[in-house]
């Protein structure tokens, strides 16, 4: 948004806003994304069916983050009746993408299953997030997804 | 995004959008979030299959305060054929969630199940809103998400 | 955004951002939502399972006009082989909301089952637009959700 | 948003933000969209139930091109593991919409089935991009959908 692109100026009108590298990958020169999200629903089901890890209920945050620096990404968890717990860091490589499960934070502690969170994500790169969760409490599964909102 | 941030300012580089407290909880300094939300496709199915209270087919409004003060949150219910109802209130404590069911909102009336409606969700603190709806009318249900519309 | 709100100045400090009448309704002073909207992924599917018409799959969208004016709103529908079709004409009364469902939608045309499409919906009040499917062309509906894009 | 809406001024006070064409198509004065977009949470299932294709499990972009000029379009895959793959060239014709499946994206390479990923759209015009995806897996199908973030 704010950030003036570095490298030299491009001439052609063709695409305005990446560079494209010799083996065609695009290497964002403007920001894309947002440094600060949040994700209201959080709930991780406590039970599930199918086979693991595949089908396991699980809430997902993936993010993506199309710069040329790597972005170190924090996780604040909000709860009904308790302070809140974080932050749990979590590294998104430059160019790279990370899906990360809720289930998966361990440090500090655990996230509970069976209970109401929200979750904000902050990180010194901009990065993209977006929130899924696949719930197979019952034989077929659900699944929901939304863009996080960029705070 | 217009209001300045409170205490000493940052001399560091690392995350600039929020403050880590000595148990390691982010408690944000720049207002996280909007006052007014919006939710178009409100609808609570009739029918339900599965155990109470988990798998009754519900309607949720997912509310994030990750300010430092109590959020009064009013609720404004529209319908097709007739004046809107509310407003419905419920606080959310400072750096807390809370996932309010529409089935719970029973004052100042409780909201006619089978019905369409739409809902504008007010505050006096920013907030974040995701709205969810699970729907078990059939033997396995189905599950919708979507952040609300930051009105 | 644009449109200073109506009506003498408030000098209290609690809801910034609507008006309560007698009974408690929210009447919103600032303009609430977009003139314009769009949804990329439109798609009625061309089988349904389960008692019409409730379970038929179908397509909505969602309006919620909560200005104090009725909102005439135009759809038009663009495909991937042909020139666009419309405008379909819908009227949403001040403080209502409607849930329109595509396949409703017959005049100058009806909309094509089994056939990808877009839509741009244009008002000439603020409105909030959330576009849903549900999709039972199997033994057990899906649903898809996402509000739309504030064009 | 900046563009300049070429052609004569409206006196009208109707709708201010489309043209109708003499058989009732809308055709976007001001630019509808953003020139860049993003998909964090991609996922091609591996495995499908169903008739194919339309059961087959896929992860689509729908674009919706309001503008009068054919959109450009190029699709960078990141991944977490390796360097981006890209760019995917796709025209969509003015006033048109296009559902890009994944599945069908094979220059320069295919996408890899079972594999996280993530994506970024950049158009020459501005487009309103929508991600959906259809997980058949398991016997009944579960469907998810977003507007993508516009970057």
């Amino acid at each position: 948004m704010n950030g003036a692109p570095a490298g030299p100026s491009r001439g052609g009108r063709g695409l305005a806003q990446g560079e494209h590298t010799a083996h065609g990958a695009c290497v964002s020169e403007t920001p894309l994304g947002h440094r600060r999200w949040a994700i209201a629903d959080g709930y991780i089901p406590r039970e599930s069916h199918g086979p693991e890890p595949e089908m396991t209920s699980h809430e997902t945050a993936s993010i993506l983050n199309a710069s040329g620096h790597d972005a170190h990404v924090r996780f604040t968890i909000y709860f009904a009746d308790r302070e809140p717990a974080g932050p749990y860091e979590v590294t998104v490589p430059a160019r790279r993408t990370r899906h990360v499960r809720f289930n998966d934070l361990n440090d500090p502690e655990p996230i509970p299953l069976g209970t109401d969170f929200s979750c904000v994500i902050e990180s010194d790169q901009p990065i993209v997030v977006q929130h899924t969760r696949l719930d197979s409490r019952q034989a077929e599964n659900a699944l929901i997804t939304t863009i996080a909102f960029p705070a």
